[in-house]
């Protein structure tokens, strides 16, 4: 039996009461997470661009939410602006081996799939679920060749969402299969945009999902697709990887709950530079050093962040900034945090960020590139202006799963997302907090964000 | 200046006025050529699946056609209906070098757009060009290692459509780089499905139209996307070829018109039969063979063609029996012709046909694959029963541009193609000839195609 085939009738097998507890839980902390994401976009270039293309091209009305602005849809159109926006201000979760994304792509599209189909809460934790474990493995299966030149979570995110929409449309093995085929084959995005701050990142995400969720509903009707399109010798991997591990893909399935294995995001920066930002943070807190006693900083880091944060010297645009080792580390010496907040005021404008950016280089670690991507180990070397040198190291960045955020530090993160963009008023904020907790309980998902609809229609 | 931007600059400044008469008329050519491939489509799997799903997403009503159901809807979904249907019966046109297919991925793009827009018949064409030059170019320049798992018209044609539909809304040099930018990172479709005669290839030109247009849409409204997607280091060549020529991109721009480079399709099979088909039946005609008269055929091919067809032992449906170069073969033995009634009628139920497949066999040849993909050489050898030898060969298979079909020709071939599906009553095909010969001069293209609704909605 392939790996896919092994993976596909794990897929199918899967059932809500082989969940423990803990996974449930968790999945109910990323619900809450990736909305709040999504709704801290609200306003934010290029969300609005999504809007209005799902106006101009999709039906005036439908079952499924588009977040942003609380107007109805089909499925496809709220999983692509939904896609888009909870993935703008990069504080969505990841999952480290990996390298993926999977909210992002996974949430947006069986949201929308759930609100057409009337599923309940538990169904979308079920295909939510499965949607993590399989894009989870497909990802590690591609390996880092594949993250070199592709982003992940756009192609890989296709297959997760996906997988999700097929869960919740309880497809057997048979089915799976066939959808692994047609999203696979769909998959696309390059990392080439980073170079210029364009705006692709949006359109990978909506379009991960929005792709994933238009390959289950044309299965479901009877659309086939290529049985083998990981594996195969024409495949994704054949296409698209030179490091593929088939066996990743069927990695203790039903034993290892790889959902458990998320990052939450605490700093709103891209995730290569929380390792070194915390390692500064906390190197700076047990020294009492100031920014302006620092004369350089060299990151130790491990070969993706080079490839992904590199190009990025001086910052055009704050999403650009995410991705700027140096602007990260000006923010955390300066402001003592790189929240959304701090990268809208003080990212591109304080000259002492700028000051202290050009102090910061990163080198290639030989052990903290073995370590990645199991682990994200943050090594700063820090030279004082009075000449000592300084060594700060951490082993977990926050928000790793060994040192995670609890449900009251995830509901602030969540309070601040949404102050973030005022996208929602403060009881409509409490209202959402106490539904995601009780997501697992709810019979129906379509009023689930209805008040969200009263509150910021526009 | 890089060959991207050259390109684009070309495709900014490109004029009506610059088209040679031969490009308009050829142009109009596969108008009717591209409309007759899509209307033969209509009730064969999977057309309604798509048809199905744009009625499930996309709006009840807009300014675009739905070609094999005359409904109407936004041109998202016209183009994503289109772009299925017009590949399927494999009638479609194909350019040699650059193994595209241009037609299935332009024409449902500008055509729902235009219609959305409100253009003209002259602008239609010109647009058709744009997509067809930047399309064209940039298969060349991704090169035989693309193809090799790679689907070129799903890779490729998601930038030729989205070009065509940045012309139609005249975007200067800055819009078609970024508009390049975001269609680029969308490119998306392996081969692998061919192994199992799966439905991907639909799935592959309907995304590649609609995500090309999707692209010119949200680049219209201010959507960024790369600035090199093409040749930068984390771009398509450097993840999805190993032999990319930056220099074809800029290649004879203005003065080589490779739209008239196209091929028309004679045989309602993979075009990489095509030669060996040719050279098959001009031999049998010239030696005065029959089928029961052979014994072995050695079709001496170009990698290509053993990377496509290689695959296909049994055919399992109509759809792989295109694919299989021994029922091809079979088909011109037995019955003198492959075209899509043949295909329909004989190529899994006649035993005669079977029997002819098992005789054939593929070999690489030295001369044919340096000559590929520039001319596609038919050789063949031939062992008959009575212990003679023949060789066969064309230079030029039927339908190539030294060897092209006539306007009588299309015409007749339009005919057959509407009559096969039965989508049209006479008077109605009549009228579309005519109304593609007068194209250039149509002032608006909301009517053009207004009877096909009236004759085929169901």
């Amino acid at each position: 039996m392939s790996h896919t085939r092994h993976l596909a009738a794990f897929l199918a097998s899967l059932k809500y009461s082989d969940l423990p507890n803990e996974v449930l839980s968790r999945s109910e902390d990323l619900f809450l997470d990736w909305l709040g994401s999504a709704l801290a976009s609200q306003g934010s270039h290029p969300i609005p661009l999504f809007e209005r293309y799902a106006a101009r091209m999709g039906p005036a009305d439908g079952p499924s939410t588009l977040l942003v602005n609380g107007l109805r849809s089909s499925p496809y159109f709220a999983a692509l602006v939904n896609g888009a926006s909870s993935h703008l201000v990069e504080q969505d979760d990841l999952h480290n081996s990996s390298v993926l994304h999977p909210a992002t792509v996974v949430f947006p599209a069986v949201l929308a799939a759930a609100q057409d189909l009337g599923k309940s809460g538990s169904q979308l934790l079920l295909a939510t679920v499965a949607g993590y474990e399989a894009g989870i493995r497909i990802g590690e299966f591609l390996g880092r060749s594949h993250y070199r030149t592709f982003h992940t979570t756009a192609t890989v995110g296709t297959l997760a969402a996906a997988v999700s929409v097929g869960k919740l449309m309880d497809f057997d093995e048979e089915a799976f299969i066939n959808l692994l085929g047609s999203a696979g084959t769909q998959a696309a995005g390059l990392w080439e945009f980073l170079r210029d701050a364009a705006d692709s990142k949006q359109l990978h995400t909506a379009k991960a999902a929005a792709d994933g969720l238009l390959a289950a509903y044309l299965t479901a009707d009877g659309l086939t697709g290529a049985r083998n399109i990981l594996e195969g010798d024409q495949g994704m991997a054949a296409g698209m990887s030179s490091d593929a591990r088939p066996a990743c893909l069927s990695d203790r399935l039903g034993s290892r709950w790889a959902l458990l294995e998320t990052s939450f995001k605490f700093h709103a920066s891209c995730r290569h530079t929380h390792p070194a930002a915390d390692a500064l943070l906390a190197l700076m807190r047990d020294e009492g050093l100031r920014h302006d006693d620092i004369a350089s900083v060299v990151t130790r880091v491990h070969q993706g962040a080079i490839d992904v944060l590199g190009r990025v010297e001086v910052p055009q645009s704050v999403h650009q900034a995410k991705f700027s080792m140096g602007t990260v580390l000006g923010l955390i010496a300066v402001h003592g945090k790189a929240g959304l907040t701090e990268f809208q005021q003080h990212a591109l404008s304080d000259p002492r960020v700028a000051a202290f950016r050009d102090k910061v280089s990163m080198q290639l670690d030989d052990q903290v590139d073995a370590a990645y991507p199991q682990r994200w180990l943050g090594r700063v070397e820090v030279l004082g202006n009075d000449g000592r040198r300084y060594q700060g190291a951490i082993d977990s960045p926050k928000g790793d799963p060994d040192n995670s955020l609890s449900r009251r530090e995830l509901e602030d993160k969540f309070r601040r997302l949404v102050a973030f963009s005022g996208a929602l008023d403060g009881n409509s904020v409490e209202a959402l907090i106490e539904r995601a907790w009780g997501l697992r309980s709810s019979t129906e998902l379509k009023d689930l964000l209805v008040f969200t609809a009263i509150d910021h229609a526009r």
